[in-house]
């Protein structure tokens, strides 16, 4: 059976020169960056020719990186971190209603110790309203966090235009970008950001390596005290093999970003006008033109997402309907909510995303296999049922 | 040159068997163990396999096994999230004087938030006063977090004897036990804690990997907020290799405990005598008996420490002087401070830490080269002029 993996939201594989410059570190390069004695040398050399890679993907420098353990860690450094470092000047924090769960979650906790915060609501594209951002904005607002894109719809905010909003305001803007970093240009001179998380299992990179980076002057409060690594601002051994992959990662990245944005929007087109014109009912999510160039994202009516996904896998065909970090709790996308997205549409999610893998042969072979998966689960559906007797009846 | 790697404190090597376990989930099985799909279970029923072998080496149950991202990060979950959880019944928490850095400053951030920590003096070998914890403990203490083994001086706790004097007061009981899980037997249910720190690097297992183990019942508040990983405790996209490099190592240790423990004991002992037998002014810190097999430890009087790490390193020898955590902030070990060493002692700290690779070779090598370093560097230290000067003159 032929295996497509299209749930590169989830996770992507691991390029093979990543792998590759991973392995000695795995193997002979083990000591500790922090050790005074050539095994600690040869370490520290590669995490920091790996900060330096990764700055230069950003347009950072590389001492404004901090290395983490991950995307997650990564957002909740930041949220927490950054509140916490200037409560003096004020409790209250400006989101969206489409973070990550990890910047959702990590401004409830704030909440917890005492903030404000403030969820500015999107449009039917998922586009934060900047009229209803401008709103929220007041006196003692010291943080506002914008997600960069949505892994979910593929939305792109356009950040550049949110961070001029906020010039000259004494407000930290902090962006995840944990889905766009190596998958379109980001360069945090031109979106005028303080502080921005990545990941880089979303490039072809390592589980567990991700990274804040911060601007210099802006100050952050630790989330992991301990030792003096990463500058005193985040403690713990460094993973040196998972940092020096996500070091060659940013390097790939950054040599193929034209080669992959457009190979994978060209799929991606492929996809969605395929889903659009083979398949009925099928409603295409997120921003048409602003959006993750692998990101196919739909909602299928009269279907029931899970048991898509599980007929589909079944077939060979990996896809998801919406974040991995909640998939099993099978709740509707609370992005799928804030976009107004009636919650018996939303339950029928779907989402591709697609790699430098993917062919159009995969494309092909995933609308072939949806048709009749789509039509046995609508068989099944009593909503379907419904519909098809009003449309008939009406006739 | 030879090459004799004597700083497993810092990083053991990864097992070659653990790297093997670990391969398959970088390169092929890269699905994201959240995922509704044959990739995700995979990845899915790999964490699980490794959690089984985690809890397995220390007696617990799978349910109660929490990964994180090392030592470190169990360590400030456990402090942070135990009294975050339990701060309604009192605000008091106590440690002792030579808990790893990320205990320390993790209860320092707890200060900050309101908590009193009280912390424990130890004795010349770095126990616990049983007395004194006994008198430090309050009615409204919540939280002990005595360490289980003190990698830098190599003393190891009587943390059974500890848990017996807590019983019944309502307190929750956390050891760090980094530098002992995996290379000494560690039975939870032995040793009557509530919450046990670990990590895999300390034993032949992979950076990046660690696991906080909470008892069943114990309340515990995430430190990382956002998706439903690891029963809604620890948000973030598992590190599969990791953790399956983790379980890995689990297993081996387990086989191997008596061996490790034998083996390393008789080198460490051999490795003792031949400092102090053929190199003068040569103190032996921490426990003679209750000691971490592969833990030498000493204050080399008259040296400074730094300098002697550096000419061992450029013979092929890897020590350290301490904590690789604060090894480059250069600063006394809090560790033989509080064990009463006086500071001018303290800085010629030198710590060997073995491995099973180590041989009687290696022993030797490091001892015939000790020997010309440290006349060297004694005949460079005024301190040593001074004492040659005093006992001669006293003739």
């Amino acid at each position: 059976m032929r295996k497509v993996y299209l749930d590169n939201i989830a996770a992507t594989p691991l390029h093979p020169e990543v792998l590759e410059a991973m392995l000695p570190y795995l193997r002979d390069t083990y000591g500790n960056p922090q050790s005074i004695h050539g095994w600690g040398d040869a370490a520290r050399e590669a995490i920091e020719g790996a900060r330096a890679k990764l700055a230069d993907l950003i347009g950072g420098q590389a001492e404004e990186i901090i290395f983490t353990s991950g995307g997650t860690e990564s957002n909740n450094f930041a949220i927490k971190g950054l509140a916490q470092a200037y409560q003096a000047r004020g409790k209250h924090i400006v989101i969206s209603a489409i973070e990550h769960f990890s910047v959702l979650h990590s401004a409830r906790t704030l909440e917890k110790w005492g903030f404000a915060v403030t969820s500015v609501p999107v449009d039917g594209y998922g586009l934060v309203k900047l009229d209803e951002l401008t709103k929220s904005i007041r006196e003692d607002t010291i943080i506002v966090s914008i997600m960069h894109a949505n892994a979910e719809v593929g939305t792109i905010q356009n950040i550049e235009e949110i961070a001029k909003l906020l010039k000259g305001r004494g407000i930290v803007f902090h962006t995840d970008a944990v889905a766009s970093v190596g998958n379109i240009p980001v360069d945090v001179k031109d979106i005028g950001v303080d502080a921005l998380s990545l990941a880089a299992n979303q490039f072809y990179g390592p589980k567990g390596a991700g990274a804040l980076w911060v601007r210099k002057g802006v100050r952050i409060i630790p989330l992991l005290d301990g030792g003096v690594q990463e500058g005193g601002r985040r403690a713990g051994t460094e993973d040196v093999p998972a940092i020096v992959g996500m070091g060659k990662a940013a390097e790939l990245a950054q040599m193929d970003m034209p080669y992959r944005t457009g190979y994978l929007s060209g799929l991606r087109q492929r996809l969605i006008e395929g889903m659009t014109s083979r398949i009925g009912h099928v409603l295409p999510t997120g921003h048409p033109d602003n959006r993750l160039p692998g990101n196919a994202s739909f909602c299928i009516e009269f279907i029931e997402g899970e048991a898509m996904l599980m007929l589909l896998s079944s077939r060979g065909i990996a896809a998801s309907s919406g974040s991995a970090c909640t998939s099993r709790a099978l709740k509707a996308s609370h992005v799928l909510t804030a976009m107004r997205i009636p919650p018996e549409i939303a339950q029928s999610s779907l989402l591709f995303t697609l790699m430098r893998d993917n062919t159009e042969e995969d494309i092909e072979y995933v609308l072939e296999t949806m048709m009749p998966i789509v039509d046995r689960l609508r068989q099944m559906s009593p909503l379907y049922a419904k519909f098809l007797k009003k449309h008939s009846g009406g006739r």
